[in-house]
């Protein structure tokens, strides 16, 4: 069987080795994603985000035990900024989740930055592809923060979850702003916590005062008690979930799908760009030694980076 | 005069201007850059980065005060992560900042995320060069976490201070792994604050275990008390100031500043290669109408993003 076909048999091994390659830069892995490319498409994907500590992996773990309750498949894809040098070890807080390890029907991946510009984002678009053609039910990303590089990875997301909790201090209240354009749900962890409240509020008044267009989703904002409590956890997993299904129901019966997947593909197609454009070009200087040729005289002051790009551009680009 | 010597003499409002053309991706602003670049090199350039609320702002302050006491004109780039889409308001505590705004010897800029790929730490490389050539003797980066996005961006810095704070919980405590490769100076604030001792001996325990060749720099940890008691924050800004100084002294006098430079090189070379190969492909594309086609097409998954970006490859990238 070939690794297509085993991916799409759900063959985890088959899939943390694409996977891995894609990481890796292997030659040989945009055959296998363009033949999975058609069996994509049946997964729900979701995105987490907001501040570290937050709570986001205990959130998707409780996820993850209310979806293979109901016989869901689940696939986990957790975007490491711990290590953006020497790629990638666990988080703390993800080593819970790993439980979930010998449940033939979690995948659990965690991606580490690697590579050049935009290097994170598009390994996390392929991996949650082959999540997808794998045949996953839903497909959970988490990331931390507000960044564009996080922004970008959650793009690849139809419904995106922020989880805030109180007393991060102010910095990442205002933070808010930018995060209502992404956020589909909040999640107010800790919601009894000192501040909670405020944050409430805080993020009632925000939604209110954005012009959100008459019939639109308005993101809800879900108060969370403590994930750890047991009666507590059933009723805001199950809260959760609710508003996850909602906001899917919504997608599909409005013409917000399409939005959504304009915004996902325009990305996808960046993407996908630089890798069949800038990174052959890269790879070309590099080979050739003519790169450390560049620096050097970059180094020294020789040349500048805009004219020696152009002279590059000039002898790679064809002439319009 | 134009545009170039105008920021040679420091001519705010023209280098304001001229990073505000360059984030709108304004046409005519690559001539400038080739103008002033030989006339850049003279900054010392300092990354600050850490978690929200981890008091960077406060920092940068206090070192502005302690810089324009000594004479020393210094330029500040602050990287705004509130909002990724509607271009930056200006965070809670950099508006503190401001009240530097009528002092001349200080030039404060905000950057927010626009564009493609990289594009934010490409504006981020080019606003530097300007402070650099209008003569500031330091410029300070400040950014947010440790994301891709943000060691892209701290990579343009000859000197990296990562500030910390007690008690932002254990997931942030493990993001010290990464941050260990970026950092040169290390800064716990309101280091007196309950987790301050475990913070610092954690930090002194990764020192100690990561494997620093003998005679190389090892990253102090400074801890501060409190920046707003006065007696306190002279003694401690003091001693940040000097061991932003005794790094500066071991980059120039061990062959470290080459390897420095090599790396901040290779990081600016990328993305003036992203801006020369990369972005006039996806503007040819956008004009004739093609991409609003192609994206149509993979929304109904006529086509997949591996295949399209190939034959794009094709038509515009010369045959080897």
């Amino acid at each position: 069987m070939e690794t297509g076909e085993k991916i799409r048999s759900g063959n985890i091994r088959a899939a943390s080795r694409l996977i891995r390659d894609i990481e890796d830069g292997e030659p040989g892995t945009k055959e296998i994603l363009k033949q999975i490319y058609p069996h994509t498409g049946g997964a729900h994907i979701i995105g987490f985000t907001g501040p570290p500590g937050a709570g986001k992996s205990t959130l998707i773990d409780a996820l993850i035990r209310l979806l293979r309750k109901r016989n869901l498949r689940v696939g986990v894809l957790a975007i490491d900024p711990s290590s953006p040098f020497t790629g990638g070890a666990i988080l703390g807080d993800r080593i819970r989740m790993q439980k979930h390890a010998s449940d033939p029907g979690v995948f659990i991946r965690s991606l580490s930055t690697r590579g050049s510009l935009g290097g994170l984002s598009r390994a996390a678009g392929n991996a949650i592809h082959i999540m997808d053609a794998m045949g996953m039910d839903y497909i959970l990303i988490e990331t931390v923060g507000a960044g564009q590089q996080e922004v970008d990875i959650i793009n690849h997301a139809h419904t995106v979850l922020v989880v805030m909790v109180p007393g991060l201090g102010d910095e990442i209240q205002i933070m808010k702003a930018g995060i209502l354009e992404i956020a589909d749900v909040f999640v107010i962890n800790k919601a009894h916590f000192d501040g909670g409240a405020k944050l409430n509020r805080e993020l009632l008044i925000m939604i209110d005062m954005s012009p959100i267009p008459k019939g639109d989703w308005r993101p809800p904002v879900l108060q969370i008690k403590d994930l750890e409590e047991q009666a507590a956890y059933e009723a805001g997993i199950g809260e959760v979930f609710d508003n996850m299904e909602k906001h899917r129901k919504y997608l599909f019966e409005t013409e917000h799908m399409g939005k959504r997947m304009h915004r996902k593909m325009t990305r996808e197609l960046e993407e996908a760009l630089s890798s069949a454009i800038l990174d052959p070009v890269l790879r070309a200087i590099a080979d050739t030694g003519e790169l450390e040729c560049i620096i050097e005289k970059l180094v020294k002051k020789e040349t500048d980076p805009v004219t020696v790009s152009e002279e590059i551009a000039n002898k790679y680009l064809r002439p319009e």
